[in-house]
């Protein structure tokens, strides 16, 4: 049994589903799409990560479809979105040298929250669940990556976790140390709390700082589709 | 145990299949693929929604990989769109302000009517399975929508749930519709079809008269990809 | 019972990842990506297949997340294309007019063998996890395809399953031929090795020599996106 109780599990998946759905309706917004475009995107982004990680674990229904209060939070993010985004966009013009300001940047911070709040949650769950250390660890990533990465796909643009700055490897090193907690016996809401932190100070660092992975050298980089 | 025999349930799915893949398959014409590219594109988008209900169900395998009925519809409606297409250019020339002559008109229409006979199937199967009012209502939606949207996904075009008309709330009041019903004990054939009817006609009306909801007042709109 | 050990599905699916996961490096080194995008399409091209077997046979967690092998495979191509790809970009400029230094060219022998190996595999599983015929076929099928699919669809390119060469009928027709022999009580490692054979064998003669199926006679072909 795990040593963290359902409801911190609760808050986890609620608060990542509210962040990650505001992404999702920021991105929606931006590309110029109505109400309930913004709320699908806001659906997907939002719960899309605890949907894989559920047909991962066997869990059917998925969460995603049965909880009502996941279902709220994603549809309260895209509808504040949509009714702020026009204050926030005036307000923004006062600044135009701010970083804030744009829209992309937003994103990436949301997106952050999310990414690790649901890598840990993922691989909370799948604990739970009885999955081995390695495969809880990659749930975890992929309950991390998985939202954002549906909501790159459907609003077409190139995925977050393809982008250059470190991605996955915050999510995986994340669920990891969830994982690793669990095996040392301190898993418990301050550790699970620090293992969210990690992840979302190691992404914000990497975007704020355009951190790099480096790239292979290659002639034919960028150079487009050949295919 | 639901007053809707397996024979309806049937039907809605057969002609479900055939409908989408027809879309399918004339989106796979327009883009100038072949006789088996067309023929995935068919399967993709006349499978694809109740391929991810059954996921969600724990139905596996899914209904469409073993029922070769499913997979019969899916392929004659590729057969009959790349045997034809051709011909059905030919009189469209001859008419050319005719709405209908327009692939992508013919398409909607088509995708109007798989949404409606998979949202409803949606949440029949869904109900079948115990699943809650909720999770039926969101799954019925889901499989009305997939579909189609991994058609337009593999396409590269924009999914139709991100265009601009109501596209998701007739899918999920449809959905409710049917849950609706049967917590009411009137869950039964004629319903069923007003359900599937009210879905189709809704989508359409919103075609024809290309109904929108309202936009985010937005000065980065469709400025394209900032990211 | 299958008349095939378990270390022969073994061999299968790690070399399957192996081949595969180098497809979707290459991708990635040709996107320009860095060593994290190499490792991410690595892994989506490697293990999509295989997940999407697994969650179609209610195999949870998918056995992509729990053995450590496959994992193991798909990291070492994705680091072995990231290190020796300058190298090969080297050699390839001196012979310009050689096919094979063509990035395009190499993933598509690539993906010819992983779509053979999981074409097979994925028959196997599926008759392993008592699916009748046409389940167990179609699901070979779409696990030989699945894992290039995803590659692509994240990467942003056009699916090899809609470019105009045999891609699809291989698969399926290697995974036919599995499930035809263990009907007819030959399944063997000699027989599985033939299937695998066939598929590859079929698939790059339709590479190599252009094989195209016919196309629908259409005014609109590739006028690209009308929507």
């Amino acid at each position: 049994m795990l040593a963290v109780t359902s409801s911190l599990q609760t808050v986890l998946d609620v608060v990542g589903v509210f962040v990650f759905a505001l992404s999702g309706a920021l991105v929606a917004v931006r590309r110029g799409l109505d109400l309930f475009g913004v709320l699908v995107l806001s659906w997907v982004a939002g719960l899309g990560g605890g949907i894989i990680r559920d047909l991962f674990l066997g869990i059917t229904p998925p969460v995603a479809v049965s909880d009502w209060r996941l279902l709220a939070a994603a549809v309260l993010a895209g509808a504040l979105v949509f009714l702020l985004h026009g204050r926030w966009q005036e307000v923004a013009a006062r600044h135009p040298d701010a970083r804030w300001r744009r829209v992309s940047y937003a994103v990436r911070l949301l997106d952050a929250a999310g990414l690790a709040l649901f890598a840990v949650s993922g691989a909370l769950v799948a604990l739970t669940a009885d999955a081995g250390p390695l495969a809880a660890t990659l749930i975890g990533g992929i309950t991390g990556i998985g939202g954002g990465l549906l909501r790159d796909v459907l609003a077409r643009q190139v995925p977050e976790v393809l982008q250059r700055e470190l991605y996955a490897v915050p999510a995986l090193a994340g669920a990891g140390l969830v994982v690793l907690f669990h095996h040392l016996g301190v898993l418990n809401p301050f550790t699970v709390w620090l293992a969210v932190g990690f992840v979302f100070v190691t992404r914000v660092v990497a975007v704020v700082l355009d951190l790099n992975a480096p790239r292979a050298l290659s002639s034919g980089n960028q150079q487009g589709s050949e295919g």
